[in-house]
């Protein structure tokens, strides 16, 4: 079975690892949110796919989930006695990549190009996609602190302004990336990994043609809201601030129509009855991912659920 | 006695790391080569700013003379593995002190404030100077690999091109950094270190109203040829590619009239009779200088050494 993942950081990275693992690596396409991407320094930082690729590698920092293991602070250090901006942890090997990255896109090359390249380096067999070589830009609008770029808002202000609305600027010019609606084309299933629904799965569904394309699919979602929280990151928050109540039926609406099935946690059993009577078909089990042998049995367990429907649709 | 000096990389830091223990912090100024500066990575990279700088603070890698004691190399690693450009050596804190002058670059801090900001931050008393807050370029003009940047020539092509002759490109339209005219004026004496004439007190020479304002001054050099060799580097071996003698007699020439006195080395004191004759003053003494020791006392030589030359001459 062919499945094609949309993910954004951590809790994406996670699921896909699990996938990863479980999957031939031809089976599996990531298109992975690039709407986190900022210049920081004069350099292209891109959150999401670092996360996701680290992850794949086996060189993430299984602490944070986010950076490298065995990092190291040399540089910010440095940065941090000559009175530049900390903020954003830019560690040694870390700056390794965001230099080559930055230095490639200068010379012109696509950003998706570079990701393969960069995959082929650290060995990673299954294939990971921008979601778009243009770049698209969340802003969050926030009650108190006007409109910020989302790594401000994420990290500079650790998500403690309230949101109000987000914007994906540049979505609408912007294209899939070269490769993006082939994966999609070739999907049996589309799954959509526990990633933030506004800020990680939004923008790649804002950019024009992926959506539609999707429509085509049967897709799958994994709740990235878990007893009323977010396993990691502002997801429950930005529900809250939006007026909406934080649970897994939240999110299952949000994604509305897309889907076709939906996995919930087990503390949120109660709630899979309603999501059923909506028409999708729901699946309860441990949606937490720990360790790395959670992230290989919830793979597993979401690909056998896949399994259940129709493959993928030909276009006539 | 106030010294303004003329330095270049390791040869002319040492000497100046020598002067600033001896004199008051007043008393020293030293105007820095910035002709070999260079965008890598989008980087702006200063050597020679970096390695006066890091000599001044005590941070200098001892072994090598230029980068940082105990740096380490993460960033580049990831680099090389990416398949990136690795033939220019980044070190991690190296990388800190360049991520943060480009960040301050961009943001329209001019080059001498940003050295000022820096040393403070370093407490480094004396005053540090850049040639020029426009972009000056050396070009080096080869045999056999056509027109190279100076970094390309010198750490990429390890200087084995052939040189024919030196550009120091938008000299022409650069002005002298601010204080630099001053230092000069305020100067009892002008020193040139032991840095490469062509290339690292060439640039400074070239930007327009510096060799003027010199001129009015009693100047010294300390020559960088000991033995018809330099010390580092490739000075002996430009003067040979050039048809010219590589010997201590051939710096004095090179900078002629400028020069009220001369130093050069016990191994060439052969050579001081026929610079004595072309009325300039000359020193012999041990000019190589492998341990802090030695700086301060070549730099209490020259500074006694100057003494005897008539003090500042003020303007009408």
């Amino acid at each position: 079975m062919k499945i094609t993942a949309l993910a954004g950081g951590v809790g994406g990275a996670k699921l896909v690892d699990g996938l990863a693992h479980v999957l031939p690596p031809n089976d599996l396409t990531v298109i992975v949110n690039t709407a986190d991407d900022f210049d920081h320094f004069g350099l292209h930082i891109s959150p999401d796919l670092d996360t996701v690729c680290y992850t794949l590698a086996g060189l993430a920092n299984p602490v944070t989930g986010w950076g490298r293991e065995a990092e190291t602070w040399k540089a910010m250090d440095v940065i941090a006695r000559l009175g530049g901006p900390n903020w954003f942890h830019l560690g040694d090997m870390d700056l390794g990549v965001h230099l080559e990255r930055t230095r490639r896109l200068r010379n012109g090359q696509p950003l998706s190009q570079i990701v393969r390249d960069f995959c082929a380096s650290w060995s990673i067999e299954v294939r990971v996609l921008p979601m778009s070589d243009e770049p698209v830009t969340t802003q969050v609008v926030t009650s108190d602190m006007g409109t910020l770029t989302f790594q401000e808002y994420f990290v500079r202000h650790q998500f403690q302004p309230q949101v109000r609305a987000f914007t994906f600027q540049g979505a609408d010019q912007s294209k899939p990336a070269p490769g993006v609606l082939q994966a999609l084309r070739e999907a049996d299933i589309v799954v959509i990994c526990p990633s933030n629904p506004w800020v990680s799965v939004g923008p790649i569904l804002a950019v024009p043609g992926i959506q539609e394309e999707i429509h085509q699919k049967p897709v799958v979602a994994v709740s990235p809201i878990v007893g009323g929280k977010a396993i990691k990151g502002p997801a429950a928050k930005m529900y809250q601030e939006l007026g909406l109540d934080p649970s897994a039926i939240t999110v299952a609406r949000h994604y509305g129509n897309l889907l076709a099935g939906f996995i919930l946690d087990v503390v949120d059993a109660d709630q899979a009855g309603i999501i059923d009577q909506s028409g999708i078909i729901s699946l309860v089990t441990q949606t937490i991912m720990l360790t790395p042998e959670d992230r290989r049995r919830l793979a597993a367990e979401v690909i056998y659920f896949c399994e259940q429907f129709p493959r993928r649709v030909d276009h006539p």
